[in-house]
């Protein structure tokens, strides 16, 4: 094995840079990885752009990245799952293993996750990295690495079909076509939902989803009306929708996830906003509408590699650009650009 | 059986007035009750002050009263679940039975329900009133006809609590401590929820909470830091609560629910409160805190009617106040008083 | 409208008649319909072979079907959700509405419900049949009326398949390839099942078996020993599976569908077999394999037909013989060949 | 810390020895445990008696001995959530943490469990003995450390009646009293059951179960009718039970859930008996009656500790011997007899 590790670190607010860094040595329940691809996300973005999300700061160089695959080249001594050589995707927090939630299934709760990216742990765009044996997923000859690195997102979106109960009696609305809205479109057609209407502000963004088996969509406008929106859903819907998947975080977006999901539905708010909102909540209550969060995901993983193993869902059309780690900033300026053709970077690291 | 059928009717704010109306005739599956017990709920003070809650609004004059018991005296020729002389809790609520809401079990979301005392529907604080025979549940002799009427919100609190999925291992707060908060209280503890603390601006609430078995009580004031009023949660609870009920419907309350709810836990909202609320729903869904309203109740009398007919729980402490039919407007000057020794007011009717 | 309301009315064992009965009024809440198509179901051969099945006993003249789909010609007086000339499945059991089952969401269980050829309930193998409006589904346009029928045993399928709440993770395994094994097959797929592995003794329901999109067959044999067939399963399913559907009956295969089953697994067993069975228990409740037992359907004829309107499945292969009303008694013959070819025969009333 | 570590262990059948045993040194996520109380479990007495359960067979000399608790005497360095003197429960088995099963919240199912005294694993029965410091609960000062050693059977009582889904509405019905059946009745009636019938062979057992809280108590016999018992226990619970807790494991008493338990209704199989047995499974497959077994517990541990420490049950009059670890033949000798007067022997390990 070489000793080139080249690694993205993010210095602060615009500041990445590429160094060499030491090669670990994997623990005895952990392999080594030589890192395949890495996607960018929407959060290495914002530590990016800003700096921090929320209380998660960027306070030292972190290095960046966790939408990530791999190939095994190392094992600890005790790893019995995987063997050198095997094609992974990285499932890339690691939790405490003993507490309350992760021993009741909800590990993503846990709050001694030790997670990639997420300030102040370490991410894994580099060339060598290691990583928990039994968070690393083998993939089947028929999935490429690049689609083990999109397994990451697709988790989320499973993690927030699951949340909205989706089956084959849903009608389901999707608010936003970033990557996070497409996926989930992905699952829940997957799942067996009888009809998925998806809205965003960008038509070349739906013209994707459509092509990804919408049976409808809409474009929205930032000065439309909330009730000509909710009128124009239910007609595409063709009634109330059972779930609405809230994958933007904007105010005018939780507030038409509420107004529109039929009474007992359910509506799981995925995307990232701002702290405070006001919103028709009342509305909610007394229709007895769910609102659920998600966080991440928790025994997804595998789940997404079902389907993608099975080929029941095609991922590939989301990857729009790809780059060498070497180009890892003119990556990252194509991902914050914010261009309507650009859904997934991909990072290919050696 | 007498012709004098007094009736209770609201004829606009502020107006109520008691007339004879005739008594109706019970059709094949409805019995003709004679009435002996009704609450006053919230809603009908609402009603009386406001002449409207939300889109309901009382257009022509209506008969008010629907948390009711009473005694039946004429069977509909269908009727064999009850008799003549049977004492019957009324869930007060008929659901059209054909719907997908009312097939699937969640006939409270039932579009064509016909509920008492929901304009323009009539409500049954009269002598005599006739109603469908499955929604009336006899009375076990240990059970009076007071306690009967007090099934209605009690069921309120059984629908929350089982929202709320409330079990041997749940740490509960409620928010508010008027009937619905109280009531909670007692079902969350027949539940068997481990700890139980209870809010209020009232220390005369308080007092009667702690007497109804509340492990912990706290005094709020209007100008409390929510920061404070948090802390003061978590200690009394010991930890972040799982489950959070909130009783009152204020935004103050509702922002509460969700910051002192732990991860993973789960806020039930039954408050009636303002349309638009601003709240910190994103502290919600990162935490995975599910947000759930409550409206009305379904399949939760029967559980109710056992909770008393087991002598689990004591609601008798709740009725403060007792009056005549010919008292009705006195009885809702009471109960519009607001005063804090005023829990619930029961109209006797025979 | 003519007179003519030909009929098929069992009379006793092996006994069928086509006989002109009186046209009923439809009451104020039902329809009346011009019946279209009658599959023929294998509860039907049951009653022309064997008389009863257990308790329910043909003791006098009984009509025969119930698998059926027709043309609504007249209306009672307060339907409003049809109109004449909807083409229409109807649900064959109308439940009492009042019971606990019914307002809890279980209403298959309803100890008062009237099902078409169910002793001593008529059946609707007729030319025109009355039925409750809500029990009727109006079929789009790409649903042929055959299909309709078809949507009696496909919700089998589905109330089968959400017993065992297959999802995208789900390695199935369905033994038998009759109508209902087939049919829940299909309805597993479009939930999303990972993997779907199919037995049956004849080869020709194997092959239809693959062609409606069965990842594996296993042909077994009567003589073939428990622990070669359940090593053969594992083999075909790669591990063992989560979800296993008994859609058979024989012990041998409950045997199968415990020993089968992963830890903490499902075994939903849909076959009508033998009272009393000698089953390896212990192994199912050591490992908590859930064996749930299913009992027609209830909420689940809108999610099948569903799945027909998107043409998310095809149930058109399963119909291998079509037959005259006027040929009832060949086509009963037919299917109760048992030839591995027959599988579902229907009848067209008109 | 002295040098005594006197251990039972188990040689072969009826052949218990005390031997010393070298005190074992924690690792990093471990507590060293100066033991103090193990009650004998059924399992424990099988294995005196006949070598095996199942596939476990003891085939070297084994430490018996795993409910249980005792007292802190030493941290492995990486331990936070104890201290030295801190007087645990202690949870016997210990997963692997990184499979399926762990991941999802159901560890019990876990194949690489380590658990006391389950063949090839040592059990605690001796003074000192080390655990992984997570699976050690810490005990409030009222409760002692002899029902910290019953939380074990008491755990398995959570999880029966959660898996059996007790609720407030829930008439339950329990077969045996022994301790496993006991327990039941306890957390039954603390999740808020309506009613709980038992049944035993033994008058004094159900003696005991009424002191405990029983609603109603049937002796039965075993040549009693089937039929005979079944009509008893309906008239008993006043109705067919909603939930029926097997804990005895005889043929006899699994037909009974079958056939006792209501429509829809859950029978929990939590009682060991013979690998095959002879069932009337179709009733409960065409009544949709759940069946599922019980396997140790996952999870429960906090709850049941939860029980004690509120006070909400008392197991205290369950324990009916108390022997020093130097008498644990004498002991065994006891637990063996099967005398009714017997229900948990408790030995004092210091």
């Amino acid at each position: 094995m070489a000793n080139d590790n080249l690694t993205a670190i993010l210095y602060g607010i615009n500041d990445i840079r590429l160094e060499q860094t030491p090669i670990e040595e994997p623990d005895q329940d952990e392999v080594l990885i030589q890192m395949a691809c890495v996607g960018i996300c929407g959060s290495d973005v914002h530590y990016l752009v800003n700096g921090r999300i929320g209380d998660f700061v960027v306070r030292k160089p972190m290095i960046i990245g966790h939408e990530s695959s791999g190939v095994v080249v190392k094992l600890g001594k005790n790893v019995k799952n995987l063997k050198v050589g095997d094609r992974v995707a990285i499932e890339p927090g690691v939790s405490c293993r003993t507490c309350k939630f992760c021993k009741e299934g909800r590990y993503n709760l846990c709050k001694d996750m030790i997670f990639c990216a997420t300030p102040p742990v370490h991410g894994n765009l580099r060339r060598f990295y290691k990583h928990a044996a039994d968070f690393c997923f083998k993939l089947p000859d028929n999935v490429t690495l690049a689609e083990g690195a999109l397994l990451e997102p697709l988790s989320v979106g499973v993690h927030a079909c699951k949340r909205a109960n989706i089956g084959i009696s849903s009608k389901v609305l999707i608010l936003g076509a970033g990557p996070i809205g497409l996926l989930s479109l992905l699952v829940a057609k997957a799942m067996g939902a009888s009809r998925v209407v998806i809205t965003d502000l960008s038509q070349s963004r739906l013209d994707l989803a459509k092509k990804l088996g919408a049976d409808a969509t809409l474009l929205v406008k930032k000065e439309d009306a909330e009730s000509h929106i909710l009128k124009r859903i239910i007609e595409l819907v063709g009634e109330e929708p059972d779930k609405t998947i809230d994958a933007c975080g904007a105010q005018s977006m939780i507030r038409l996830a509420i107004l529109a999901t039929r009474s007992g539905g359910v509506a799981v708010l995925v995307g990232m906003g701002a702290p405070e909102v006001q919103i028709p909540l009342m509305n909610a209550l007394v229709r007895e509408v769910d609102i659920r969060g998600v966080f991440r995901y928790a025994n997804d993983y595998a789940d997404a590699l079902n389907l993608l193993a099975t080929e029941k869902i095609d991922v590939k059309p989301l990857i729009t650009h790809n780059y060498k780690l070497e180009d890892t900033v003119q990556a990252f300026e194509t991902s914050k650009s914010g261009q309507a053709d650009v859904v997934k970077v991909m990072i290919h690291c050696n």
